[in-house]
């Protein structure tokens, strides 16, 4: 696919540079790793911001010279061509629809809780933050709810196999319990999807 | 493309919604049009949530009997396989992640601000809306600066002609001082862009 090993510039337990890694683990892509400390600001620095991204944010998926912010395009270069992009068109836009969705809907409610509450620490976060938890864990429990009832009726988001729409919304999904007060096992549809995602080969966790 | 004319549930207004006409206008694709007043709750019936799109949200592309919320994903079903989306693989996932971006760190602020300013109004803001306001400023700001910059460089944001990108980005930027303050006579890079936009083949207005 490239003639160099990607480069993948992250901070390991954001669900969003987990992506990338499971889409390459699923597809046998080896990734170089550099790591970040965003909570040490190593992402906002003037160098940073010059070379990698100029929004300030990881992960960033490099190609030889090249740099593709947004997990969900990096996911989508990585997979682009392979079994994890559907090759019918309604259906590969169908998989970006729930992609969307993700950064629209889910992660903007239930990543931002797990980071405020499991990374920053509830006694830090400010009076706009805490003023804000209560309708992004409403939000967040009504995305859960949508996954699980799309899943009663099918094993995977679109089509008939893993798509890069379930690694996109498995990343957060999973880990959904360590912020906000969500509990997965009121969503037993997403529950087995889960399973299903990690029974699948090549599987990595996002502590790996 | 496809055998029946696709129909697009929207409300005019709506940046979101724009998109897909413009895309449609600029490939020549006829679009059947049907209208939703989102602020009496027509996307939130019963029978919207169970029939067009269960998130309750428009635009939804529906492609004979098969419906495609998020506006992006539409977009990319009428210009997946035509000049709008580059033929190169990184380009593409650049298009993407440009769109992306605009849905995460664009939309939420500008096109925000415009709805609570310009169309809810403000006198009916809630304490919390009123409270993010000087956040979702600043960010919107940001945005537009990071737009800037990029555009310094380059007439498109991808490659050498107009993509899925600029109107994804195009939709909202260009009405951007309807709400929070904005004033695009500061980010001249963004004019000259908006201004190329407006010159492609087949463009129309928010407004036709």
């Amino acid at each position: 696919m490239t003639e160099t090993r990607p480069i993948l510039h992250e901070y390991a337990a954001s669900g969003n540079c987990y992506k990338i890694r499971l889409t390459a683990a699923i597809l046998g892509i080896g990734l170089e790793r550099r790591q970040y400390d965003i909570l040490a600001g190593e992402t906002r620095t003037p160098h940073f911001l010059a070379n990698v991204n100029s929004n300030g944010r990881i992960p960033v998926l490099q190609i030889g010279d090249r740099f593709l912010p947004e997990s969900n395009a990096a996911c989508f270069f990585l997979g682009d061509g392979t079994r994890l992009v559907p090759a019918g068109a309604f259906e590969r836009a169908d998989m970006l629809r729930w992609m969307f969705w993700e950064q629209y809907n889910h992660e903007p409610n239930i990543a931002t809780l797990r980071f405020w509450l499991a990374f920053v620490g509830p006694e830090k976060l400010s009076d706009l933050q805490r003023a804000q938890m209560d309708g992004k864990s409403a939000a967040g429990e009504a995305a859960l709810e949508l996954m699980n009832r799309h899943l009663a009726a099918r094993p995977w988001f679109v089509g008939e196999s893993i798509s890069l729409a379930d690694i996109a919304l498995y990343a957060y999904t999973h880990v959904a319990e360590e912020g906000g007060g969500f509990d997965l096992s009121l969503h037993p549809h997403v529950q087995d999807w889960i399973a299903r995602v990690e029974r699948e080969p090549g599987y990595l966790a996002i502590t790996a």
